[in-house]
């Protein structure tokens, strides 16, 4: 699964075809956004015309989950589409004991049928500006580090704030070009989302992880949703008309979706930050992971369901790191990388900003260096993997909003900001199940992770354990927290500071406990990120005088524009064609003897005579992609529904660091697919209607 | 599952139980020398005797398996049992893809039926001798380190030889006590072994890796072998008679086999060793190991087939080590021992020999801090971590092998020893199947790992990955060696060194590009170990002063007896008995809807009805165990076959640093189910009859 960010990205392996990434924008790689369209590259290659209004259907049909992911609306009266895998963590909270709608999936056959979701809000870009001058102009000439970092999170929250105040939208500022600009992104929120459709878990993930980032592939990825407001279906005014004809090898398609986050402006003294520091230890810390997961979910069927979503996130997760790993680890691919840059260098050489790009080169690398020594600690305090559970992300936001929220609005930690304060509480007071086991088992391991990384002698490490095990410490914090019950975190929410003292909350005296040097972690990182912020400004602005305006900015979970034909690829000497069919689902299980996890629902075997097995199932093409773009709709020239994407090759998983299109390719759901089993497996005749009608 | 050594060992979270252990030799804690049985403590506490005559006879029934772990005589025609999951490695080897003897398993209708194995050895230990005195005199009057290392080795490799050639039989040096005594243990040696009789993995290991280490149970966990000499049954004076009427409830019983190691005699300083050095290594690294091998097979049936057997080791062992390091982060655990060794050293302070031991504490910390500083380059070079794979421990053994030779046996590698000859041939000639593919899996991953552990830039790290990534590497180098045929392996192995040199096999010419660093860290390594050695004997001499024999020595993968009644115990309230049935698998089963690893074989549900559902089936008993002990027969006072230890309960895993009885178990097959399963769902009467009759 390409996945929801922030859970993912991707990477790989594949070594010869990376001669391909050496120059800047080849091939048709590119997130592009909205307010700078590559209308001249796929005018000149594809001879097609984006226009203003082609542009503003699709970005206002486009939608952002806040739990990671992308959508799109598909009818007039609030459909939206989205991937199961998406989606998964909402039909997680929906589910219990008795109904398991992750497994099991669901059919609404009316619309008082519609299951309202937990938590979930959802995000739909109504305007960007441009406001880097008026940021940098709230730097004071030549600030830098702490100093400037408050000083740019003190304008950006007077800016969102503002926006807030005089559109009622959602509004974000965004940094591009890892710092060379800022934009203002508005939003319109919907926060009432009802499930409408989802099918079994094992038919949206058929394969599991073995089969994961693989092709050929046959995933029902999908779900679909509906936005309401004021109780009722909302009213959409831009939504994709659902194409019947779907696509055919050679056509071309756009993507428009919200990737997480790509490190392509990384320097090579960035990336070795990456290699050297951060994946040898993300990398071991997701593989314990996985293994507490699955172990303890083995246990029972309970255990299991309970840990499922989170596993397979992990997962997910695990497979793209590897392979961002093998990549970091490659000559082929970070050879280029480093030769690109020694070109680059050479060629500013003689001009007037040279030696200010030669300094921001250096700075980056110093900084690289500082961040290398505080990543360990400040991941585990500050990023809290030493506590990691549901239960002390409720205590830590409990302890910081009575500490952040009577500060002036530009002095808060940016979460706490007004601007965010809607999305706060919504995440806050989640009604989501938060299973005490689950969190012993989570805290414990976090606890020994802790012990085991910062060294049991850490007078910290003492401190938090209290002269217990990790084990008998985490069982006593969560069995004596009360941070689980909703009630009582609105009531301390409400009584602020002196009623969150008051409670004497063992979990939230923990997060006290750290909250100082957690907080002073997070200080110096932050003044080391606005050091790289401006030395990549110095960069990136010498790149565009050189260059132009020829490459787009690394991905941010903003709304990006990305396109390129639907194309299959050679493997091994061999051709793997661009479609599958539904047809090659059952072959797949009979190879595997119906056997986890390539087992099918029963319905899927009952219902087998009744579907067109030569329905083109899942395809593959060229869009420059990445974890975050899970969900995002396909579309044809026309601006119609064509797929939806859901994941990218093992080959394409690089694209953290490179995009190639030699093998490298995205993949997605045929709208046709997602139409015939809605008919024919689901009978889900109604919503089949209504995407095909556009409305209700 | 105990398992087998050197996979193995055990440990646990329990706390507040480990009071049982403050002091010395409590309750009926140690894995006892048969050269010092524990007479007297067994005539106190159970009024019976250990005689000569019934401690020779249990001797020479008891087997050492070569692969880890042990068994015993059972029929006067050589049959021996063991553990399922001892034999499960020599399942593997037998396995292909047709015949998948590990997951199906076996019955052999008669004689010519019975299958050799592909490199198993079977030691029996026939005598035990102390060289302690001819040992220490063979080191130079204040020689240390490195220096008395060498000395050391050479005395013993003398001894062992001259041993060898006087008796024929296999001598080993064994050194007790961390070093206070050593021993001359002599083996009469089996090589032609033959399978008898399997059941399926999955009724050997029903309930899989959720259910390892706990209890209730219902494991199948026996397999027979038949030991041959010149083609035919070898002729067995000492086996054991089968009981048929098994034991009850308070019943005292004996255990006699191979712990492989324990770590009781650790002082503060080293147990700080193993949790701030060696698990912080140790455990994070078998979780990527369990990760990669669980992936990898998922991928298909003959993937999981051919890592099952490893997958399965290394899962037990993340068990072992999890519950370990949760006991070296436990107060309630490390603070006795903390208490204990200030206790003792308090107790020596007026004694003549005080400075000494002081002195030897002291010297223990140094010697702690220093190998800490080695261990991560020596597991990984010299201990091949950075290499893990077959393929590569046959290019090593070739190099090393044609290096030393021809050296005067005293100044060879230990393993090189003339006394070792013939095991290490049967090694290396082995016919095991090694296969390509999961081979450059796993030396991708270990090359990963090495330029993780040791840093990309390494300059060791560059010279063997050669300008290519690890998995590339990792592939070319599997492609281009031809150590895996083992006509290759003779032909250089006869060769020597010149034809080793001459093959300019690619993996033979990687372990030659490490070998001297290699060596010298294992040199480095082994006069610290020498250091301890002599620290510690100095300790154990001023203990054994004031104790008198009160304890028996760390364990050692040698034979020793343990002994403690059957009873069950308290968990959580609640009163966890004795003894399962057959019928509890069934019911067992039933809860987990009959889904992997819960799932029985067919013939289970075809043969219930035949079944008498109340045989006992699996049991508790105290005695101290661990990992090694895999395949122990257990005895009554009357030197009767009553059951086989399999594994031991959770809260028996602490047994690495300390003893209890409150809620730690050693858990067995009882013999009844052993034979009720043969006859009723095997339909291996001929075998059950010659059990019973003790011979054909």
């Amino acid at each position: 699964m390409t996945f929801r960010f922030p859970r993912s990205g991707r990477l790989a392996a594949v070594a010869a075809l990376l001669a391909a990434v050496a120059g800047p924008g080849r091939a048709d790689e590119g997130m592009w956004l909205y307010s700078a369209p590559p209308r001249a590259q796929i005018k000149a290659k594809y001879g097609f015309d984006l226009t203003d209004a082609w542009l503003e259907h699709l970005m206002k049909s486009s939608v952002r989950f806040n739990s990671g992911g992308s959508g799109s609306f598909v009818s007039a009266d609030g459909l939206v589409i989205t991937n199961h895998h998406v989606a998964s963590d909402d039909l997680q909270k929906l589910s219990d004991e008795k109904n398991n709608y992750l497994r099991d999936g669901f059919t609404a056959r009316s619309l008082a049928e519609e299951k309202k979701l937990v938590d979930l809000e959802l995000n739909v870009l109504q305007s960007i500006e441009d406001v880097t001058a008026r940021v940098n102009a709230g730097i004071p000439a030549g600030a830098a580090g702490a100093e400037a970092a408050a000083a740019r999170r003190k304008i950006i929250a007077e800016i969102e704030k503002e926006s807030l105040d005089k559109t009622g939208l959602r509004s974000d500022v965004v940094t591009l070009w890892q710092g060379g600009a800022y934009h203002l992104y508005r939003f319109k929120k919907y926060t009432d989302v009802r499930l409408v459709w989802a099918p079994e878990q094992q038919a949206a993930f058929f394969g599991g992880d073995p089969d994961n980032f693989e092709f050929p592939r046959f995933n029902l990825d999908a779900t679909v949703y509906r936005a309401y407001e004021n109780g009722q279906p909302a009213k959409i005014a831009h939504y994709l008309k659902w194409s019947q004809a779907g696509t055919k090898e050679g056509d071309l398609t756009f993507v428009s979706g919200h990737p997480g986050s790509t490190n392509r402006q990384f320097t090579m003294a960035e990336l070795q930050f990456l290699r050297d520091t951060q994946y040898p230890y993300v990398v071991p810390r997701l593989k314990r992971l996985e293994v507490l997961l699955k172990s303890w979910g083995d246990r029972s069927e309970e255990n299991a369901r309970r840990a499922k979503d989170d596993l397979f996130g992990i997962q997910n997760s695990r497979k793209v790191y590897d392979g961002r790993q093998a990549g970091l680890f490659s000559p082929a691919i970070m050879g280029p990388k480093a030769a690109q840059e020694k070109a680059f260098k050479q060629q500013v050489g003689d001009r007037a900003d040279g030696a200010a790009v030669r300094a921001a080169y250096d700075r980056l690398a110093e900084t690289a260096l500082a961040q290398a020594k505080l990543y360990r600690r400040y991941r585990l305090l500050e990023g809290g993997h030493a506590f990691m559970s549901d239960s002390f992300a409720f205590a830590r936001s409990l302890l910081r909003a009575g500490d952040e929220r009577p500060k002036p609005n530009g002095e808060r930690l940016r979460e706490f900001g007004d601007a965010r304060k809607a999305s706060f509480e919504q995440n806050l007071f989640s009604e989501k199940p938060v299973y005490a086991d689950l969190e012993i088992v989570l805290l414990g391991e976090a606890l020994t992770f802790f012990a085991e990384a910062a060294g049991f002698d850490d007078p910290v490490v003492q401190q938090v354990l209290a002269g217990q095990s990790p084990r008998d410490r985490a069982a006593a914090l969560i069995g004596g927290t009360k941070v689980r019950d909703v009630a009582f975190r609105k009531k301390l929410y409400e009584g602020g500071a002196a009623a969150v003292a008051a409670a004497k909350d063992p979990l939230i005296e923990l997060a006290r406990l750290v909250d100082a040097e957690a907080r002073a972690l997070r200080k110096q990182w932050e003044a080391l990120e606005e050091t790289k912020q401006q030395a990549h400004a110095t960069i990136e602005k010498a790149r565009f005088a050189i260059e132009g305006p020829t490459r787009a900015p690394d991905a941010t979970f903003t709304l990006r524009l990305s396109y390129g034909p639907v194309k299959g690829y050679v493997e091994g000497g061999k051709q793997v064609p661009a479609y599958t069919t539904l047809g090659g689902i059952y072959t797949r299980n009979t190879e595997h003897k119906n056997k986890e996890p390539f087992d099918l629902p029963q319905r899927w075997f009952d219902k087998k005579a009744a579907l067109d097995l030569n329905t083109p199932f899942n395809f593959v093409h060229t869009p420059d992609i990445i974890g975050g773009n899970s969900g995002s709709p396909v579309v044809n020239t026309k601006g119609e529904f064509v797929g939806i994407i859901f994941d990218g090759n093992i080959q394409s998983l690089v694209g953290d660091f490179a995009y190639e299109d030699v093998q490298a390719r995205a993949i997605s759901v045929d709208c046709r697919a997602i139409l015939e089993a809605m008919k024919k497996v689901y009978q889900a005749d109604a919503l089949a209607a209504e995407l095909i009608a556009g409305k209700r």
